[in-house]
């Protein structure tokens, strides 16, 4: 949060306010990327909104999004998102090593074969998008996730390449908080 | 639009069918990444809300935005962006060669310095996000551009990393008209 | 064409004005690159003799030749040659799309199985030419390319890795007729 | 010489035979390049043309040209064009080490600071054409290079592009002879 | 552990015995890097006296050295060598943020100038070994690291990318305890 | 040899006096590597101590050992080791061509399928260690490696991405016996 100015809370739209607000109750802090996109107000507006369709309207387990987000966070180097999403990856898995694994190489994470699967297509589409093809799709499907599951990989994904960049060129900090959440089983 | 299913128009929410109506109108013709996105509600109210806030809230010209989306679009090999924007690169720009030089090779384009800087910032943040540091924040400044400016150009660099993955993954097609569209001084 | 002087026509050795006289009437116009390479005559006489051959002796149809020099030239981001050849691509083959297809991801184009094999050899030659084996020789025999067709398929392909180069490095142009050419059915 | 058939030296043209000749009489045996080129007469004399004038024509030391081919030839990892222009470039500059310097890594070979930017030109064009500027041409005027050795510089690296690229697909084997020629002083 | 077999600690010989149980005394457990490599006592008894070297004799601080290895072992996506020497990373340093830090990225990473050049040249000698020349020496030095300290923060960098592909290939687990040692302040 | 300076013979420690003068009586010659390593006895000692382990205790035979580090050496573009071993490599093999092949390009070696295997395993393991993982170890046990000899491919490849980045850091370079030796069948 070096390079853009962070507003006042109380000079912001009442309807950031209140996003903030339920965030805030709902992890007892203020996660930095709020704070962060507050800078302007349409897009804080329009990247939440894409960010609660991804994780609300969608078969894929919470869990699921979280690995994918993780391994693709970890692909593009982005310290904010490895850090907090890592976080709740660690909490809705229930797993507190697999952050780390995804994050460094999810090739050594301990996952099923179709979650490696997943995470293979998720790191291929975020390291050499013009390489993926229908083949690549079809893998998806024949590891047994439906078409509908496969746009939302490719969606998580692709959203988290918009977000990890957001992230370095605002030079944005995880939270403390999120270094250690989740970590004991 | 082969690899996801598009649904017929009638069977699309009210609030859908209404944005493709403006849409085509507007154009004369139905961008076909309204139908693909129209796979999913919840991501197309998602993907054009976002859209809608980088092209209408900025200090940008959109002559500099749509130059960002081509060369970005170029760099990452995407077919839909490159063609769909490059055609709406053409008409805002007024410049009909300016489109097939950014897809190609934005360093050969002719354009200010100004608008060097900014396409090697887009670029440089397309392929290595994580070599973006403050120097790179700094020489756009030093360029000329505003700070909101900066986060404009990073958010429409990231948003088209987010637009050409889900092209490439749903094989979305440029619609004919965009190959030719602008072609005239 | 701004790194090397042009020379006036009338100081060329009768040769090169015959060259250039047979490809103005044939065009229209005299494509830049004869007279980027009039800087030196005897690289003039060297490049177009290498091109007329592969152009003329060769089992390949003129259409395949096109797609080749395009998607190569896409690879290496030329200017020129992807304008250039991409107006040829498009005249030969009477399909007004191909060549963006071609130049911004060849495997998002509109080719058969046995052209996008050709086009995947040309473009791995292009990019890691040391990873080429006989393997990758033999995938394109036994998609019907006869030996000598591999030989010229290869050698179109090295070929314009030199003219890519040497358009670069000059900083050729694409004269304006060449982007709008044969964009109508 | 193990993908394309080598023709019988009874079997080829005069003027092929002619050529090849004169080089056997040159060098004490026929360099492969010249029997395998044989296979598509048109190519050979087209190859060995343009060869001709990069040699011949040119401001530049002949040694120099060597180094240049050692260095391109090593960033491509080419065996044929490693192994016999490493021999040529011991003879031409009577230095010993100085091929499997080039060959293994241009940066830590014994050569000016002027030969130093030339061979980082030529390995930058190399490996990454699309992002050689003015600027680049701009150093090696800088290094005292005139326009035409800069022309010429580009155009031997550009040719053993060409050249690279056709010794691996037909898997050319360098004599015998090159391995060890030229190693004392 | 998964490929190589561990031989039972009543079976190794008694020097690596010693060193095992000294290991395990300071730690509290056995770092599984040491039951990995006692499959073959010879390369035990090697890879653990460079090691000690590295650590024992060098003016360079023991933080600074785990900084160095974490974002080296980050830059190679080591899941062993991140997660292990993170937990000395975050002891040494008493910074329980620095770890995650260096492993994601090494240039968001909250550090002095000094360091960061430090590992700027970490992460060039990891990445792209041949294009280290004595200007990155310089750079060092101009930073205020003596000559042995060059070449110990080269050492540790030259080690580690020794252990993080013995680590990958052996595929070797992190111990439980490493992932949130050092997490408080 | 110009970055850090080389001890006199006769101020190094008996131990270090008592290797080199081992080296020299069986090369006829002091191998730089060993004045290099000199500037700081501590890590002589356990370069050398590691080294004699992968040399002595391996099932591997001398000449695939040294086939590896000149692969690797190649990979990494390391002068002096490519140049260094490529002498051992001849001289152990007894092919005088071998090195210079596998330094440029392994893939166009003249070696057995096997030797293909292990070397395609030692350069992904140099080039992309994190993309190496079980399938790679069970490729090289398909191709009659045994689970030791894997290990020790790996150790051998692993010690030379250490080695070479110290040879290239200090600038150590090839004494000039090494590059003739072993021409000669």
């Amino acid at each position: 949060m070096r390079r853009f100015p962070v507003p006042d809370y109380d000079d912001l739209p009442e309807d950031l306010r209140e996003r903030i607000d339920e965030e805030t109750d709902d992890a007892g802090f203020t996660p930095n990327v709020f704070s962060a996109f507050a800078y302007k107000p349409s897009h804080f507006r329009a990247f939440f909104a894409y960010y609660d369709a991804l994780m609300l309207d969608t078969p894929l387990a919470r869990e699921e999004v979280e690995m994918i987000i993780v391994a693709v966070s970890g692909a593009n180097n982005c310290l904010y998102c490895v850090v907090g999403h890592g976080a709740l990856c660690r909490v809705y898995s229930g797993a507190p090593k697999l952050a780390d694994q995804l994050a460094t190489n999810h090739r050594q994470a301990d996952v099923s074969d179709q979650h490696m699967a997943m995470l293979d297509f998720a790191v291929k589409l975020t390291e050499l998008p013009e390489a993926v093809t229908g083949e690549d799709v079809q893998r998806l499907r024949d590891a047994g996730f439906s078409r509908e599951e496969v746009w939302d990989v490719a969606s998580v994904t692709a959203f988290f390449n918009l977000s990890n960049r957001m992230a370095t060129v605002a030079d944005m900090r995880p939270n403390d908080e999120f270094y250690a959440m989740g970590r004991r089983d």
